[in-house]
């Protein structure tokens, strides 16, 4: 990955330089990088994006070229600019595994640092989780509506830019795509590329029988052939099945069609018929038209004869919902070794932050595994997990559940001690394995694409009562 | 920028290869890249990434490590990566200069080449062209609901990957922002940035008031204060007018005020009786808060106090329409000097290609000088500007309307002659005032925001007459 430093808001670097000016630069704090609302009505959001949160951090450092940029804003002075030259980040981060499935409010990144160098990071942070876990998401509902079937990522031209079709690509895989068609992504990241033809192709010839000959003689043990050039059901399955008996005769498999346009459950319906009464039942039919979760949910109930999913723009895009409104809020400082909460205000209630030094510990049931709640709590806090536990609604108080047979999980995990990387690097193979878990550790309660249950978040007892306190003291002042 | 070759779509690479082994490699084709709808049911697109095209085109070279790549894929043998290795772009491009604005089915770049080239940079130039385009136009929208008040672009945070905030940034100037918060992008662009402090800065002090003096200490000829951490009117106005007046005792001029949430409206009118009654009638306003070209009109209506508008999410992801779907179609192929016309045929009528080698052409009223309709036609045809002009609607084709005091442009202007740069390269500023310019040319009709009147696109006859000839043909067939 390229150097990002410059890649972030003006105001990081005044406020840096402000920082500096008032001698306040090295007190350290921390901030929580969170979400407020899952995309797209889901119930969680899948995370991505973490192996670039550590190639930016390790790739950090002004070159002179960005210096002399800064020097020349008439901001800054030199001071600041030798402070810049010598930047290395030297905070502790914790985070949780890429592919985790996270709920509104729980730090997904904790850093602890100066504030000078935790303010710095903070635009390309959320730059690079929000995406990344938004397409993450996005692909693990369409794989879902998919139900099992294949799903390949195929939305590079309509990507917001290059970064958003590479990154995007990998996003999809971790959420559960098997493939892509953008070779830079396949080879960046080892993800499996596929595709075989265009119209164009088959309008560069001169007909589409010749033109499907032509692809068939380039590659005989991998023909897929697209067969809405001109008309599916008259034109293209008919030469089709030609070639592809051509092909068997000469010792070869067909592999399959595709249909890009039209009516897709008629059109697979009847093309399924066509290859099934011609003998040849194992040619697979690739779907690939404005597809996203709904499209194929509804397909799949027509009974459409889809064996692959071809899907772009809305998955690439995450059309429906196209942003994730990650947000990185200061929620302590630490003076003299002493952490001191702090919390943000605001007239709406949902903007409100959770103060002080916290964790987020996932409840299991011990017997069948699956996640019952998440608890954020002060990062200090133990739970004894011989004991029975109890959470509580952070609103309606009332609300209240007790666990019996339960173990717990710490979701944040170390990444950087003092500027140091300790955090053992993982490969999109092992990264989509641990996302597949994730899914499996949910109720199918909390995974269903319309109108999902939604899943307990609650606050610790003491953080409830450190928020509650500092509100009442803001209210008092 | 970098190198991006592989950004393709595999089936690109296949279909090279296959015209490779079918000795059609050199054959001369001829691509439109052209959309089918405008974004979020505006008038118009305008058109930007001309520049990075070129970019992607002077950086085609696909290095050993990518052949290398391509050659584990068991796809492709030694000749086709040899001829990889020495891959040349010899074509010819002709496109709109960055800023025009244009419409639905107009050639926006017209690729002339051997088709194993032609095909390769489908996917780039869509990817950029696509992204770049979408956000110039929603840039426009906002900045029309601004009317006239400077709009920055603040959504770095919420892009689509680091290269959407960047290109994104450089869009949002092109269709009428003054300046953006992306560090990257005002070096890279030459853009004005712009940014001051954050929630972090306040709370990270021990009370607002403190933490307004030391940003005012900092920078106190531009001191603007965010006076919503805790709250707008109790708090954050009243204390920055106590920094303000020091400011002013100390001879500075204090700058202005931004709000990031609660009711924009009514905030930004109290604190502008705050601030006039404070004797600051110059301290500006700007807001920030999920701003876009919808919430902006709203808040004129209601009569807020704003100066200066910072726009995120909704802006550098075109929230409300985040594609643009460009597509990029075969119209000719050159066999013995001679164009051949090619059309895709589909069910759905407005998938239906426009055959041939075109043109597009807007006509101009002479004296006002106002855009009156634009007409495809084949690039061989010449409009006598002396004579009148009778234009037809394609589909409604008693629709007829007659120009007499016109004059006309060619649109399309030569970017690559037979591999050759022949373009003379824009700066952002030449971009946007060409931009502006093209607004301009456009009756307010057509630039509202809300139900646009439909500009006129009509073919020429002769293109008319060999699109439906070739439809015609296609069903005796």
């Amino acid at each position: 990955m390229k150097n990002l430093t410059l890649l972030t808001d003006l105001y990081q670097l005044t406020m840096m330089n402000g920082y500096l000016k008032n001698g306040a630069d090295e007190n350290v704090v921390i901030f929580d990088l969170f979400f407020r609302t899952n995309p797209c009505n889901n119930s969680y959001t899948m995370i991505a994006g973490i192996e670039q949160v550590i190639d930016y951090i390790e790739n950090l450092k002004f070159d002179e070229e960005s210096l002399v940029y800064l020097k020349g804003l008439n901001l800054f002075d030199d001071e600041f600019i030798d402070y810049l030259r010598n930047f290395k980040f030297t905070g502790t981060i914790y985070g949780v595994d890429e592919g985790t499935v996270m709920f509104p409010y729980e730090p997904i990144l904790r850093v602890k640092a100066p504030v000078i160098q935790a303010q710095l990071i903070e635009t390309t942070l959320l730059n690079i989780v929000n995406f990344q876990s938004l397409i993450a998401t996005k692909a693990a509902r369409i794989c879902s509506a998919a139900d099992g079937d294949p799903v390949f990522e195929f939305g590079l031209r309509r990507a917001q830019g290059p970064d958003a079709g590479v990154y995007g690509a990998r996003a999809a895989v971790i959420g559960g795509c098997v493939g892509t068609s953008n070779v830079l992504a396949g080879k960046r990241f080892d993800i499996p590329v596929v595709g075989t033809h265009a119209h164009s192709w088959i309008q560069s010839f001169d007909s589409e029988l010749e033109a499907f000959r032509a692809y068939a003689r380039s590659y005989p043990n991998s023909t897929t052939l697209l067969v809405d050039t001109y008309n599916v059901l008259h034109s293209g399955v008919p030469n089709a099945i030609t070639v592809f008996n051509e092909l068997k005769e000469q010792g070869y498999e067909p592999k399959g069609i595709r249909i890009d346009s039209g009516d897709i459950a008629y059109l697979s319906k009847e093309a399924r018929k066509m290859l099934d009464a011609a003998g040849l039942p194992n040619v697979k039919i690739t779907a690939s038209s404005d597809l996203d979760e709904d499209v194929i949910n509804n397909l799949k109930l027509q009974g459409a004869a889809i064996d692959f999913w071809g899907v772009g723009t809305n998955l690439i895009t995450s059309k429906s919902c196209p942003a994730l409104g990650g947000v990185y809020k200061l929620s302590a400082i630490e003076v003299d070794g002493q952490i001191i909460p702090k919390i943000k205000i605001s007239e709406n209630p949902e903007k409100i932050t959770n103060p002080g030094y916290k964790k987020v510990v996932r409840i299991y049931d011990k017997e069948n595994k699956k996640a019952q709640a998440d608890l954020i709590m002060l990062d200090s806090e133990e739970i004894n997990t011989n004991e029975p536990l109890t959470i509580f609604h952070p609103i309606y108080t009332w609300k209240k559940k007790t666990f019996r047979n339960y173990e717990t999980k710490d979701l944040l995990v170390p990444i950087y001690e003092q500027g140091k990387l300790v955090y053992e690097r993982k490969t999109i193979k092992e990264i989509r394995k641990h996302a597949q878990s994730e899914l499996d550790s949910l109720w199918p309660e909390y995974r269903r694409l319309n109108r999902p249950q939604l899943y307990k978040v609650d606050l610790s007892k003491k953080l409830w009562d450190l928020k509650n306190q500092m509100m009442d003291q803001f209210r008092e002042e």
